[in-house]
């Protein structure tokens, strides 16, 4: 399979205020984006792939001179790939309120002239989706051939097509959920309550004294991570191995680290909280605990779905905890009331929530024969043909390879 | 059913040092313990009930003058309850390292002359048992009737029967398991990191700082909780139902509460922060970690519990996820490949962990079906007849109904 190669990300500045769920407003933005492939003639092979909470716009490639930068979807976004970027052109985009480039915590406030902080604006998977629709508006996609998402990213997806019926042919939902389960929020909260109780959180203005509540993120990111693995894959990647076999194999007695699990967690947690910033993790938990279609349905997600046009894919986990088969099936069901069409896949795969990111061939071909369908669709209604037709070149993140 | 009425905690020092399974030694110690009922002339009618993670030696009954001061099993022990206590003498003791009486962090160590902190030596669930051991010789008690525990009390009844044979007729293990999973001990881990990372918990010395790591403790409460409590439960009991209804039923936009679920856990989180000690809670949950019987025998439990002699009872929930019924299978099937005698109860109850501690009328009925065998089994061997027989008076705790 070849690599996509180098990319770069690009920024589009919106000057016009976005008005927030919230009833906030952002008064102005930036997005930070990538895209790959090249968008054909009539504009209609686009995808938009939406993260999740600790990905970014970098679904693919790497950026030059830095080569552990692979993008997070990569096994899925390529030549030749499941999401074929020799067919479809693909746009990552990093929501409003990240770490990794679009407007969020750190940035400059406009009305104070000091970072937001914790006063940047709590924003809703609905205002994601309204700010990805004016970058698709500026790039001239006026409809996706599909938009895509796994987790967090597959919530957007699924908010598309709710709210944009008529700007996206396909909807593609992977290891994600119509609403969090009343445990999904308590882990949310835990988080929240590691980083908001961290004394160098200070109320969200830590930037201004110089310092990260590294604890509290580190702490969050260790419960999020437990709830990402499935208990079978955690009891046979680790089990109760202890860490220093050399050391001869016994406990220690006392509170470092005696397990590899243990071990395990704390690098996890480290590593994240080098790099991730706590306001934004605080606001992506919250757009997840908030994301629920249906509760303006009296909890009727068939009646959310009711208005959506595109054709569904969705596909679950057997050992995700997090977001079980059963919320997949429960979206399945809500679209099968409305005759939507749908293809649902329930793959038998060990590794828990984190099975979306991973190579599993049964999943990687599912996709991948739903992406050719979608093509021949495309291609049938005169759509397609992005090698044969003069192309409009891809606005920015064109490949290097 | 009656009350046991008003109930006193009664101590006794032991002044021979204990050595520890890490090898380190406590020079001397208090244990902190309740009698209910009284003890028969042959002293054959004892029972020990172990206590778990955040329990204590205050098993059932009242303090005078204290009328929310009831006991943590009043439900399961008393008069004419499932273990009966106008047939049996029934013991409940405080571990080493607790924060409830017996010797523990924040007493003084006789080395220093200051509080132990974080010096307080590592103890396991066999430690405890050793010093259970002790004070049944002080109580004359040589065998017990039977020797019961829910959760980590269920791994020290284990332990009995592994270490002391000959001194349990009966081991009744309650909603346990023979060994933690990588997934358990990632979720006590999260815990210590919340706890250790806390500032005011000043490597274990806080009581010298007059302050408590009041956040690392809360935070280390409200994940613990999460896996007391079932998916279905927690579905059932808080969904996604907002807390301020009043208030229009609207998202909030910000950190605070949203939902029932977040003040509930949190709500737990303080009440636990206020009373339990940050030391003992990291003593603890590594007693929880290090228990594994069969690491000595090659990891096979079997051969672990080859030397038992007790009969045994062991009951699971359906929905405990923390230690599942497979857990508990696990032990039946050792004890049934040394053709132990082995009672089985698979209870199908919606509370999750916390079930062992519900009252669910099947579980009950189960227990007091067994023990009204060990009873009979107990007066049959001319054993029993508390009433009848001029007994030993309680040396202590005894009932002031």
């Amino acid at each position: 399979m070849r690599s996509i190669g180098y990319v770069t990300p690009q920024t589009m500045h919106f000057a016009e205020p976005l008005r927030l769920q919230s009833g906030a407003a952002l008064a102005d933005y930036t997005l930070m984006y990538e895209t790959y492939g090249t968008l054909n003639a009539d504009r209609s092979n686009a995808v938009l792939v939406c993260h999740a909470l600790n990905a970014s716009h970098h679904v693919a490639g790497e950026y030059q001179g830095q080569p552990k930068s692979t993008g997070w979807w990569d096994n899925m976004v390529g030549p030749g790939k499941p999401l074929d970027t020799d067919k479809f052109f693909v746009i990552g985009v990093n929501n409003l309120g990240s770490c990794f480039g679009s407007t969020g915590p750190m940035h400059t406030n406009p009305a104070s002239g000091k970072p937001y902080g914790a006063s940047f604006p709590v924003v809703t998977v609905e205002d994601w989706v309204a700010a990805q629709a004016r970058l698709a508006d500026r790039l001239g996609i006026v409809q996706f051939a599909a938009v895509m998402g796994g987790s967090l990213g597959g919530m957007q997806a699924l908010a598309w097509s709710i709210l944009f019926p008529a700007r996206l042919r396909h909807c593609v939902v992977i290891a994600s959920t119509a609403k969090l389960s009343a445990q999904n929020i308590a882990f949310n909260d835990v988080a929240r309550q590691a980083i908001l109780s961290d004394p160098d959180y200070h109320g969200g203005d830590f930037y201004a004294h110089g310092v990260v509540p590294k604890n509290g993120l580190r702490v969050a990111r260790m419960v999020g991570h437990i709830t990402y693995l499935s208990n079978d894959d955690m009891a046979e990647k680790f089990g109760r191995k202890l860490r220093d076999v050399a050391a001869g194999g016994d406990y220690k007695f006392d509170f470092g680290v005696d397990f590899e699990i243990e071990s395990y967690l704390r690098y996890q947690g480290d590593k994240f909280s080098e790099y991730f910033d706590a306001n934004t993790y605080l606001l992506i938990t919250k757009a997840l605990d908030y994301f629920d279609p249906a509760r303006g349905h009296g909890g009727d997600l068939a009646k959310a779905l009711a208005g959506t046009r595109a054709k569904f894919f969705l596909a679950s986990f057997t050992t995700d905890w997090r977001f079980s088969p059963e919320r997949s099936r429960e979206i399945v069901q809500a679209l099968v009331c409305n005759r939507r069409s749908v293809t649902y896949a329930e793959i038998d795969a060990p590794h828990g929530h984190d099975a979306f990111l991973l190579e599993d061939p049964r999943y990687m071909d599912m996709v991948r024969a739903y992406y050719q369908q979608v093509w021949l669709e495309t291609a049938t209604a005169g759509k397609g043909a992005a090698t044969a037709a003069p192309s409009i070149k891809a606005a920015s993140g064109k490949e290097h390879a």
